[in-house]
């Protein structure tokens, strides 16, 4: 007897990190450089208690929080959401163009299906963010990498590609592009402001051909953990831009809740299937958001959290100054949790490598950086780079971990 | 220009209830009696405060509840959820059958999406939970629907229905029976244990046919709302029963925890999907419910809700004998939130019938009944009843709400 499972649920394969979160349960010395975790101990326990207890204090705001909301989430957090934006960005934000999802994972999750049919084609960056690759596989989209540079996209590899697919006629099955736009995960690069601009032109010009809108999809779940250099504001056309931010990773990773800023038909689209998965992200949570921002403790908080990770990272660099031989191409981070190591071509990084098979018996993991790049057959998918986290481990753990990573790396200098 | 909109999200309409949602929006002085709400005045505001504060107030417990979780659910959750299962079964459960989820409604979302393509079928009730319908809408699967009575599935129909479906070579189409067991929404039936068995005997008896498993998905989010009669054991073949629990409804909405238990290989493959849409639920509202079980909070708390719901339910019986004609069929209820009542055949109830019209003019809205059947070309929808909620509304809005929809009726008698 066959399966009764979906051609979705056929395609979905196990994740690839998930024999990586094994290790992590099984060993427990394990140094693990590759959780994209929050640091537990800068987690806002005190904060979130005094917040918690003020909105359970009354029972007026107690019940507001512990019953239904709406679909499209809490009003109080999506005018918040917008005034911080239009901030940042300095242009006017709408509530009404925001949805609040049980992370900026479900935002990516819903996109991605309302526009996605299989076969379809989303231009992403090489490498790119991992959990995407999962959703294209189980929705059946395919990933086609894009170069990318310092500053972002490589615009004339991303014009290369356009070209090439209205050439093979497939333009009309590219629904979007997909960028992490701030300290990408996993390459920590921060898209400019020009590039940003330059690719939605670009996106703008093959329309016609495709015959629809072609998105930008900014991924924007780091922007926040800056920790040098200037902001960037988010890309300039509202029209085909697809936002998705996140006050999980910025506040508490157990506090789950993102939100979307889209477009029309878009918000309204993905808002319905929201509806169908879960009608709304528990309320509870976005109130205690709410409150946090409202209240400055976020600010308060995301400042504190700078702080650490501008040091975790500032440790991380310099142990791999000291420890990693000057073949190995990596940059100082400016936000974010990654610092993105390219060893020389000859050392083979992979799961299967031999040096990954030694770091590990030497207990420590990393994120192996073939598993950041989309199945594209236009190219041999790298297999020389590590993702390393300076998010999660203690100094302690960063500075021996990178060291016994550096010595396996001796022998390539 | 086309839109870029997937196949998914051009078959997603707008759900048939946000107009009625809208509508209470609008109006403050109107009586719902339509809406699904949990009472707001005995929602746990103290007890949530005080497990909250609890979990916070140490720096361990704390910071486990703020990081990220596994996608599975929380362990702790799970063993609870699989002793609590195991207790009101009588049979064992494993915590790693369980899957927790941000309320039940997004496992049957999952579940769905791991099971359907478009123009498969699923058998449902004949009324059914209508968000359900929304899900298939989306989907793209057809639902069919079978006759209720007092105790559940009309099982000779649901025998009819296969026999026809394998007459037509669609029953390889078939992939699950959608039941909601307890206390339904929108009729207030429980099934009884027979009627499961004999539903599982009957599905089992067309596998051959279809060529793979087909599964009852029991979704029992009513089950702990029931205050008269005694508990059913959930489907007996734990091989084919897909069985979906919440937290949600039985201790706060806005704290959104559902569980699923699913036999193998679906719970891998479901756990997968839910990796790619979050991830895993807020692991701050898992540890509130585990330790609000472990307490006896949550139990305390039922305790109380079912006292609460057994009241308004009385009021509202009462309310309906003493004005609604006797020609209105309705049955006292024994637990959830609904009573379902048909009214004579030539009374339309419908969005747009004189007689809704009549009740929105009057303030007062109900759940017309023909939003609760499935798009079935094998019968006309009928139009004649109204799903009543004695969850939301105050017993003085119950009382005044039945007697304006009384006088309205009163010129049918």
């Amino acid at each position: 007897m066959n399966s009764a499972f979906s051609a979705l649920a056929r395609r979905t394969k196990e994740p690839p990190i998930s024999w990586l979160m094994k290790l992590t349960l099984e060993r427990p010395n394990l140094i693990s450089l590759a959780a994209g975790f929050t640091y537990n101990e800068s987690l806002p326990v005190a904060a979130t208690r005094e917040l918690a207890d003020k909105l359970l204090a009354s029972a007026k705001t107690g019940r507001s929080a512990l019953q239904y909301g709406s679909t499209g989430g809490d009003l109080e957090l999506r005018r918040l959401t917008a005034n911080r934006l239009s901030e940042l960005d300095q242009r006017p934000y709408d509530p009404d163009q925001i949805l609040i999802t049980h992370g900026s994972q479900q935002l990516l999750y819903l996109v991605s299906e309302c526009l996605c049919d299989p076969g379809d084609v989303v231009l992403v960056e090489d490498p790119t963010y991992f959990v995407f690759l999962g959703i294209a596989q189980s929705l059946g989209f395919h990933c086609r990498g894009i170069r990318t540079e310092q500053d972002g996209l490589d615009i004339e590899h991303l014009e290369q590609r356009l070209a090439a697919l209205k050439k093979a006629g497939e333009i009309n099955r590219v629904k979007f592009l997909y960028l992490v736009t701030y300290f990408q995960n996993p390459s920590g690069i921060t898209t400019s402001f020009a590039k940003k601009a330059a690719a939605l032109d670009l996106l703008k010009k093959y329309e016609h051909a495709a015959g629809h809108p072609i998105y930008l999809l900014e991924d924007a779940a780091y922007r926040e953990l800056r920790f040098a250099g200037e902001d960037v504001p988010s890309a300039p056309n509202p029209e085909r831009l697809i936002y998705a931010g996140t006050y999980s990773k910025p506040f508490a990773t157990g506090i789950r809740v993102g939100f979307g800023v889209l477009p029309e038909p878009l918000r309204t689209v993905v808002g319905r299937l929201k509806g169908s998965h879960d009608f709304g992200t528990a309320n509870f949570l976005q109130q205690i958001l709410s409150a946090a921002i409202a209240s400055c403790r976020y600010k308060e908080h995301l400042t504190g959290l700078r702080k650490r990770y501008a040091q975790t990272a500032e440790v991380m660099a310099r142990a791999i100054a000291e420890h990693f031989p000057e073949a190995v191409q990596w940059e100082k981070p400016r936000g974010g949790l990654y610092i993105w190591a390219k060893a020389p071509a000859n050392v083979a990084t992979g799961a299967k490598s031999k040096f990954f098979q030694a770091a590990l018996k030497g207990n420590v993991i990393y994120v192996p950086g073939e598993l950041c790049y989309a199945d594209d057959p236009s190219r041999r998918k790298p297999n020389h780079e590590m993702r390393l986290s300076f998010g999660g481990a203690t100094e302690l753990n960063i500075r021996e971990g990178i060291k016994r990573l550096g010595s396996l790396l001796e022998p390539f200098k």
